[in-house]
Parts: structure tokens; sequence; C-alpha cells
């Protein structure tokens, strides 16, 4: 079975080209301006939006109920719907998609399990929005990370960018990083223990998209890059606790390194201790307008979804 | 305490008489047409519908929250209200009832306790509708099914319709089966082992209201029937786990089996593997169709129950 | 930091002076009427309220959501957002706040932690509402309690009011007993076996504010009560089981008692076995209007809080 294409499904970051890109970027400042204004056109007035949630995530899922609210759709929602009994009795992820886009104009979808929004949407005959499955792809959030920088920057291009500090297992940063390929002159540093360092296969991906990038493993160069992206470390993705705690302690992003310095920090956040508090009072943090920005990229995302 | 029969509760199947399933039918009708023009009459702006939800159902809770929403309604919603400290400490449901229905002007509940939603209605003082008492009813489930078969077959005498596989315990396969005889000449076949063979009072009612029916275990007559109307067998039902192997085995309803039939499909869903995934493409299918049809019951079944 | 006072959070009942708490009685009886009439004023139109529990409480959020949507607003909200990934994950009570705070004009948050509501306000630059915050404060319920007081008895003043059954742990008691100072000539008898005496902090408080009180072990002087408040004894606060089971059938509140006396009976809810259900029916029962003004209250503090 095919995806069925006249609908516009969101499921991975790499579907989107640049023009897709620099459309919906575009759409999200309108968006930005409208919300701001206070006058927001209801596009999606009569409109039922489904956020359908397999695992919590208040964060997201909050984020596009939101989006849709403000454009004037409605909201059906699932906390968790893994609780569910048609669950735990087996049912299929196509049928429980089948089922909740015969009350929905379109559904917003996390799963744990990677490439299940894809099998929902294989069925779908309206749009279906991958809200994170697994450890796999998380789509929207990579543009909103696009947004932010392109928003303060002014650019997307002559960015010396780094990423630390889970390369290995984050979506976000792998989604970002693939997404920033579409544009000229474009640096990476991956900052990471040796455990944590990106995949072989997605370091293949970046050379064949032409990528300059390299894996180091401490924050020395600081002061040379544009944007920082940190994300936590997560204790279960080490087999030492020992390296976990040493790479906890040294890989924290302090008031003292950043003060002064013009590199902007995001983060998708959740925050633990990878940044110190006494960070956010400066103008380096754009990790509280990245969750803000977030807002607008998926009320861009929803129109495009549903053809506007 | 006698409910109060000036607000229309929907607590049963078998509280419509003829007059009432034809007038729902017919509003029902109205309700898809409305649907599929885009163009639904809000007569429910203004109204709160609260769907409180004991056990998790993401099927039944979302159907009803978008059927409100489709006709201007507002919802306040819980998806699993029996994790809260109330419940916890022991409030009745009488009291849990009142207080809903004090900010709310319908209250939708789903308990898995038999006979706990005529409990809250008894002390209603605004419509309550049944969304699911245990193994006891499911009556908006019963309606959709009606109107799903004379959407389809244009009629709801003269059927010959096999209900299978566990209509022991089955809620779906007795109230809609009691609902047809409301209507001429049909014919119930219920295919089934002989551990799950429909319970002798159920048996006796149908005898009482004139229905002709009989218990077989195979599906050798599938070409006879104009309806075949599934469930899953669920394992906890068989004492002998081996007995349970055989009848899922020999119960299930193939592309082989349906091809070239005439006989429509319902379920209820969720399915698990008494449908084979091959059978959803032919015209035979039925059951997506079905949980479709849900919304626009349910639109008339609100109304119905405000007294619109 | 410092809370910011531009912005009018509602953290605890202590924050009201008497013209604070007049202004709202007011807006709540506006409220009602608007209610009572079908007739309420979208005031809240294009708004976004989060209701954000980090525990499950129905009630509470149910009332703050119907609130909300009967102003005109609209809804995101958390059931139970304890389980999400983020906060197993550590996430801060603050930055949770920012993130909800930039989808949303309004925060409702109940979290199981006393003092977690404040910190998410420190760092609010919207509204915060403690829907309660463990066993510290639940300022709405204290707001409605007194509306409940006012409409029935058309005063605040000259009351004898006694609080039963657990004046040490419950907020509800602590916080509507300091109200209540701020009304003349008010009479408070605390009823409670001696485990669960008031705590010495909070009868010093009440006599710096020049409260008359006493502490009393029975119900014997019932009929010289113009108010009873009552609230459940739980298990787990009494460290003799036998204590329990003794306190638990001498503090009931049967017809017997009440009938023919004019001591109303107010009782935030859930009710488990303080009020026998024959009580229910007697004119003294306010505790199912109680709940129904939780709504209008609730709908004019969302109003207060958004300097409405």
């Amino acid at each position: 079975m095919a995806i069925n294409t006249s609908v516009k499904h969101i499921l991975t970051a790499g579907q989107f080209n640049k023009e897709d890109l620099e459309n919906i970027l575009q759409r999200t400042e309108v968006m930005e301006k409208e919300c701001k204004s206070g006058e927001v056109k209801k596009l999606l007035t009569n409109k039922i939006v489904a956020c359908i949630f397999f695992e919590p995530s208040t964060r997201t899922r909050l984020s596009f109920s939101a989006a849709a609210l403000k454009l004037g759709a409605q909201i059906i929602s699932a906390e968790n719907a893994a609780l569910d009994f048609s669950v735990h009795k087996g049912e299929s992820i196509e049928d429980t998609a089948r089922m909740i886009l015969s009350y929905a104009d379109l559904m917003v979808m996390r799963h744990p399990r990677a490439g299940s929004v894809s099998l929902a949407a294989e069925v779908a005959k309206k749009p279906v929005i991958n809200a994170g499955d697994g450890g796999n792809e998380h789509p929207t959030q990579a543009v909103l990370d696009l947004y932010t920088i392109k928003k303060r920057l002014g650019r997307l291009d002559d960015l010396n960018i780094a990423f630390g500090f889970d390369p290995k297992h984050s979506r976000t940063i792998r989604s970002l990083a693939l997404l920033l390929t579409h544009y000229k002159n474009n640096r990476f540093t991956f900052v990471c223990s040796e455990a944590l360092a990106p995949l072989p296969e997605f370091l293949k991906d970046l050379e064949k998209r032409g990528a300059r990038f390299e894996v180091i493993s401490n924050l020395d160069r600081w002061q040379d890059y544009d944007i920082f992206y940190a994300n936590r470390l997560q204790e279960e993705r080490f087999k030492d606790k020992n390296e976990f705690e040493k790479y906890r302690r040294d890989f924290v992003i302090t008031r003292k390194l950043v003060e002064g310095s013009k590199t902007m920090i995001l983060d998708p956040l959740p925050r633990i201790d990878e940044i110190e508090l006494g960070v956010d009072a400066l103008p380096n943090a754009l990790y509280f307008d990245q969750a803000q920005n977030g807002l607008y990229v998926r009320m861009a995302l929803l129109l495009y979804s549903m053809g506007m």
C-alpha cells in the first residue's frame, strides 16, 4: 500500500524540499504576526483536529491543540490512548487511524513505536501529522528549530552550528541537521562523548548532501558557534554510570561560558541540568522563544496539511 | 427513587419503541446530509456536554465529542475519571453525577459497573447518556448498527442476520437483536461455540417477542445471510485454552469466504483477527462505515436527549 | 525573584482583602444571573485557558473548564500531567509554566506539592490560578464557600459557624475561616478529635485577627450554628485505627440531627459518609449548591485574573 499522495501528511522532516520549507517559514511569519495582533484568521472553522497521543507529551499535545484552536478548529484529544482497552486488545494502528479519521478532519499522532505514524498515514484519506514516533522522527520540531534560527539570525546559510550532547539518539538533532543541508555553507560540530557520537549512516547521509562536519568532545570552541543546539543526557543511554556522571558534569552550559558570547542557545526542552538557570536571563537563551515559535509553526503546518 | 421522566436519558436500547427508532433514524439521515454538505445547524450552541469515562474508550469518547462539537456544543471531558482521588475515596456515582451536571447540560457516561449509569440518571435533572456500563448496555452502539443496516440494505425487516462469535457476553449483539424484533420477519442465527451460546434468558426474551432464531457452530451457511455481525473472541471467556485456540482458528471471516457473496459484514470494532485484512477492500465490509455512522447517530441522539 | 505584580495571579485565599472579596462576590452574582438567563457575555473570546493538573481532580478541572468555556474562552487541558515523560525526566515547574504560558493566556494549575504553584507564578508573565497545591491552598474553593454562605444567609458577619471534622489537615477549613475574619462578629467552633485539632500557628493567626473560637469534640450544640462546614475523616490521618473508627461513627451528620434545625450544611465534597444520604433532600443541605456556585465563582475569578 502506498501513501495517499493527494493528502499532505507530515511524516518526516526529510519530506520537505527547500521550496516547501520557504513557504512554510513564510506562512509561519504570517501566523506570528496574526497572533501578536490578536487577529487570527479562522481558516479552520468547522474543522475537527484529533490529537491522539499513545504516550503523554503535554508540551507537544498542547502546542498542537492551541495552534488548531487559534485557527478556529475544534479539538478531540487522547492524552494517553495506550491505556485504552481497544489498544490492549491488539487493535492495529491502521484500524485506529481509520476510526479516528471518521470523526476528525486531521489527525496529529504521537506513538512510541518508530514507523507507526506512517502506518496510520498509509490508510488515511485525510491528513496525518507525526508528532513524534519513538526515536524516529518529530518533523514539526525540526521546522520550529529552523524558524527560530531564521527569526533571530535572519538567515539559514553560513551558519556555524554545534549540536550537543547526544547526537546518537536525538531525533531533533538529526532532523535539524538534515534540514540545514538544504541551505549553503553551513558547518556542523557535534559535541559529545565517544559513546554518543552520531551514527555512521547519519554522517554518511550528511556527507552525501555535501555537508561539512566534525565530532568533538568538549566545549572549548564555544565562542565560534552562531548556534549551540543542546539536549540533555539521559542516564539510560550510558553503560558506564561513571562516564554518565563525568559527561553530565562536563557538558553543562554555564552562565560563565555564555556571557559575552554571541552564541545563541536552542534546546528542544525539557531542560534538566544541561543549561544553568542563570543562562535564562541572557539574550543568548532562545529556548523559551523556541517553544513559543512552536505554536506559530504548527499553525502553519496544520494549514499546509489541510492544503490551505 | 424513580428516573426523572421529563428528562430524556438514554440508558438502554430496550427503552426505544419502534416510533422512537424511526424518528432517530430519520434524524440521523438529516445529520449525515448536513455533515456531508458541511452545513451543520449549530443546535447546541452554548451547551456544554460532559464526557465522563470511568474507563478509557477512545473510540466512544471521541465519537460523542465530535458529535457534540459538530452541533456547536462545547466539551468537558474525563478520559479516565477512575484515577481521580474523589473516586478512590469512595464518592458515590450519584454525587459525581450531581456535581458534573452542575457544570454541564448533558452527561455522556461510561462506567465498568453494570447499572451504574442508571444510578447516575436517577438523581440527574439533566439528560444522561449511557456510553457503556460494563457488560450491560451500550445503547448508542445498537442504534448505529441499525442505521448502518438500514442505510445499506434499505430495510430493517425480512433480514437473515447472523451474529458471531460470542453472543453470550456481547452487549452489542444482544441489543441489536432486541431492536430488530421491532421489525417484521427477521431471522437470527447465532454462530458460536457451545460455551459461548446465548444465555437462556435472552433467548426466552427473543421468543416472547416472536423472533425466529437458531444457534449453530460453523460458518457453512455464509451465503444465506444478508448480514453477518462479528465480534472478537476474548481468551478470558474460555476455561479451556485449547478450545479458545480452536474457535479462534475456525471463526475467522476470510477473504475467500466473503468474496462473491452478498453478505454484509458489521463489527463493532476493535477488530483483532476475526476478520482478515483482505476483506477490508471488499464491498461487503461495512465496519469502517459503521464507525463513521456512529458520529451521525450520536448527533441525532444528543438532540433527542436534549428534547430537540 | 518576585511575583510579577502587574499580573493578577490567584495563589492564596489570604491575598484577598475585604474590598477584593466584595468585588469578586458581586461579579459572581452577575455571572450567576447571566448563566441562569442563558446570556453570558463572551468576555474571553479568543483566549486560551490551560488547565494543567499534576494530579487528577475531575471536579475542579471540569469546574474551571466549564467556567472558561461559558465566557467564550477555549481550553487546553492535561488531566494527569504527572504521567508525562518531561515531568519524569525532572523538568522544573518553572520551565513547565513558561512553556504552557507560551501557548495559553492563563494557566489554572493543580500540583500535589505545597508551594509549587507559586513557583510557577514567579516566572509567569501571564496569570496563574492555584487550583490546589497539596495540603497548602485552594483559594477558589474558599471564595465559593463564602459566596454560598452569603447567597443563602444574606450576610458574612454575625455568623456562628462550626467546622468539622479535620481542621488540622483541611486547607478548605483554614482558608474559609481566615476569609471570614475580614467580616465582623463571627464565632468559630472547631469540632474534632484531639488528634485532629487545628494547628497552634493557625489558631494564633486567628487570634491575631481578633477572631473568637473554641475547639470541641462533639455535635451537642448543633442547633446553635448558622453554618456547619463538614469534611470527611481520612483513615490515613489516624495513627490509631480504633480512634478512626470511633470518630467515624460519632462524627456523622444524620437526618435526625439536622431535621428541624436552621443549621446550613456545607461540604467541599467528595462526601463519603460524613453526611447521611437522607440529609440531601432537606433544605439545610447546601453542598450541591456549593458545587454549582463554584462555576460562577470561577467565572468571576477568571475575569479578575485577566484584569477584566
